[in-house]
């Protein structure tokens, strides 16, 4: 179990990878974000984008499941009040394959509550070709260990 | 159809409402937020939430929906590079209607691409109560007018 005492300022976790589909990227943005770019090959093909591309609101939603998985389902998570620089750097297209990695940037105890403490995190999203697809800074509250 | 040139800077537009249910929290957490506080009844009740409540990434994929549905489906959507200041305030728990809104912030015609420009704007998730329960700043590309 991974406590508030237990992230390490400057180290990187990597949080394993997922492949994007067609279909997933269509299902998704079905219920989500019914864009054409998103959910209609044919008109995503004569888009800016040139065919289709997930919403994304979808790679934020992998980058946030590869983090519980591989991360956050060994500790005790508190919940998050939200995250910063949120940026879709390059489309994400059917058949990419992301991985995920957190970078721990500032690790601080709780003023009021001696229980707990906030972790700010930078999150990246990697595509097969090396290219960071999607970046964004979270704030997450963990547990201290308890004494 | 609205063009860049159709967003008044400082206008306010109502998006919809939603209602949130157990199922609903539960069936978006377990495919990409599987935390206990949104997929476990019982363990939710034990955290300190005192219930389930609905994944952030749950909401803000809700205030997209609403956005599209109710506002850039009526026009030329040219996507995002991403957002800020993305804040979930309070719970959102079984029961729970929101109504999302977007203010224009920023209107800004594109200097290297004619055909197109920079809408900056604030969206806000206002649940039964009038309370806020989610803010964002979010930067989207549309279309200008066709001379």
């Amino acid at each position: 179990m991974r406590y508030l005492e237990d992230f390490v300022v400057g180290e990187t976790v990597e949080l394993g990878s997922h492949q994007f589909t067609s279909e997933s990227i269509i299902a998704f943005a079905r219920d989500w974000d019914p864009q054409p770019m998103h959910t209609d090959p044919e008109r995503a093909a004569a888009s800016m984008y040139g065919g289709l591309i997930a919403s994304g609101w979808h790679t934020a939603s992998v980058y946030m499941r590869l983090l519980v998985d591989n991360l956050i389902a060994g500790t005790e998570s508190l919940g998050s009040p939200g995250l910063d620089a949120l940026r879709w750097l390059k489309p994400v297209r059917p058949g990419d394959s992301l991985r995920a990695r957190i970078t721990f940037l500032e690790v601080t105890p709780s003023r009021s509550k001696p229980d707990r403490g906030i972790l700010r995190s930078r999150g990246d999203m990697i595509n097969q070709h090396d290219e960071t697809v999607m970046t964004l800074e979270a704030v997450n509250f963990f547990a201290r260990r308890p004494q």
